[in-house]
């Protein structure tokens, strides 16, 4: 199984740093290590340095640093796009009677937003199917954003379950529910398509959200580390962030805290019960070495409490929201599903059966703690 | 006429220190400033500083920093969302006979990549419109990301001329069109819609994305700035991004030196043409109103070389990418557009009538320009 370690920080914090010494330690010892970043731009390939640096592009490609290789790739959107455009016609060709995107060149498609991250998204599925890697060690944006793609998942599985209810009881869907049979046999090849909500092509989108949901939220597939430096603001932000993870599930499992001058000021217990590490100081030619002699060990089961923990027996959920009170959270159930506000997202929660479509009757805030109660 | 400014920038060089002077800056002159954050957190509460930064919310609010006050809002996605969720739902009550979404409500909603972009531009385009405001701030991401924000209007409106064009000229439509009379009959209010992109809704819109495209490409509604420190990754990364906002049409209008720390390096003319202003270090009480008055007049007329600029008398068109050699552009006419490629984006050209739909004979790149011929 491949495991996923991202970082969560203010910028100017040095996550690409961080990455980049991480994936030389796990290479060190043997791992296959990928370093996906997300950032466009020169500053990776500056950071690896001239030699290694070249070698950077949108392929994955092997670069060695000291005594130990690992690959790189850069994600370009404009190929993804291109590759996945060309997925999509042959699916197309593949269906439809008469295929319409076909007429569509992939290097015409202009890249609007959203779009990089739900291709990084799928192209980081398709690195950990391959099973090349052990572990993939992912540089993205590190804030918000990052955020968002990694509950994507979960986000547009909601809109597909929830909106496909809401179409199959409205009086919309009875209207033009006779038009359905005609028009999907007029443009699907093989003719009338039966219940598309089970065809296989459906079923099998199904079970790949169900795996990219239960690996956000398992910590032995992805983790977060948040990387800060001594400075107040980036102190308040890396926690801020710790708690947006933790609301989507992503367990944060460590923080790091990275010297960008000399003689840095320690930091304090701001991400307790977090392992903390202190990176040194470090320029030069072996910097890298020494930053990955630094770090913690990344890839070891880790004890940090989990984002999410379900006590069936006695009918409540816990969430660990370790840096918003209960102001900031708002926990709601206006549909047929929970959804918790904080941080400026919202997460419908994945419940187990047995406490599924059951309504809210209490919840209260304890230690970070949100534990809310099902009638 | 409102005149946004954004600062585009490597994470860490200060943009949200450099945005907030801004705003100091031309209010202390009597313009009414709204300062508008996209970056969700307490970093840009904690830089304004207790008093003025408790004030801070998804609502305009003003703060005052020394003599002079301006307006402050951080945007919040789910707020944004809940509200144009209403919009649409009384849009939708006008238009269908039988509305499906008012089953929905806003609050249930999840955030997926792209809505944060999507929310923010369509409220920066309410703010502006509102007179309110003589100069708008704008800190969002200052990456890639940002960039996808201001090209996104050039992308959509691509996207819509397209595929309405391919999906008018395929057997698709042939296919279907027998049944498009009785469904739009059937699920709009007043019967048959006529030719739906000739009603004045559509014309509408057209007439949005037309005033979104000339404000992106026009210094005096839209202007970036580049903030970089004297560290090389950090000019590498604002070199790019210079040249990348420039590929887009996004004129970039001078260069900002900012200096974290104290004894900084002096910074070479990486950004020649660009006016260079190198700002102070500055820490304490007063330092906004240093900061204010190091930084150049960010709202006078400006004689850089433009992004675009058309001579239709020898049909060439040429592009100033200051960053890019010819290896890293890619010119293509696969469909009826002429679209370049460079920095992982694509920027399809709005072209003169007199040029449009001509074909490309020649392209060269001459002093950082890309000089395109038509025949």
């Amino acid at each position: 199984m491949t495991l996923i370690l991202t970082f969560l920080g203010k910028g100017g914090t040095g996550r690409s740093t961080v990455a980049i010494a991480a994936a030389q330690k796990l290479s060190a010892v043997g791992k296959r290590v990928l370093l996906i970043s997300q950032e466009a731009g020169p500053a990776l390939s500056m950071l690896l340095g001239s030699e290694a640096g070249e070698a950077i592009g949108a392929k994955a490609a092997k670069v060695t640093l000291g005594s130990s290789s690992f690959q790189v790739v850069q994600l370009q959107t404009t190929v993804l796009l291109d590759e996945n455009w060309e997925k999509l016609k042959s699916f197309e060709a593949q269906y439809l009677r008469d295929p319409f995107f076909k007429a569509v060149y992939g290097q015409e498609l202009s890249v609007i937003p959203g779009m990089d991250d739900f291709l990084a998204l799928n192209a980081i599925r398709e690195y950990t199917e391959s099973n090349q890697y052990d572990v993939i060690v992912h540089d993205g944006s590190g804030d918000q954003s990052s955020l968002r793609m990694w509950g994507a998942i979960g986000g547009i599985d909601w809109y597909f379950r929830r909106f496909k209810k809401v179409f199959q009881d409205s009086q919309f869907y009875r209207s033009i529910s006779p038009f359905i049979g005609p028009i999907t046999g007029a443009i699907l090849s093989g003719g009338s398509s039966g219940d598309i909500w089970s065809r296989p092509e459906t079923r099998s989108v199904e079970s790949m959200v169900a795996k990219g949901k239960a690996l956000v939220s398992d910590p032995m597939q992805l983790r977060a580390y948040v990387v800060t430096t001594a400075d107040e603001v980036a102190i308040a932000q890396g926690k801020y962030l710790w708690s947006a993870a933790q609301q989507i599930g992503l367990s944060v499992t460590g923080a790091i805290v990275n010297s960008i001058s000399p003689g840095q000021a320690e930091t304090t217990g701001a991400f307790a019960p977090l392992p903390l590490t202190t990176l040194p100081y470090s320029v030069g030619g072996d910097r890298w070495q020494r930053l990955a002699q630094a770090l913690p060990a990344l890839t070891e089961p880790v004890s940090v409490p989990a984002a999410m923990s379900v006590d069936a027996a006695n009918s409540t959920v816990k969430l660990f929201l370790p840096g918003f009170d209960k102001t900031q959270v708002k926990l709601t159930q206006y549909g047929p599903e929970v959804t918790v506000q904080a941080g400026d997202q919202r997460h419908n929660l994945s419940l187990p059966p047995a406490l599924n479509g059951r309504s809210v009757t209490g919840a209260k805030f304890q230690d970070g703690y949100l534990i809310i109660s099902f009638g």
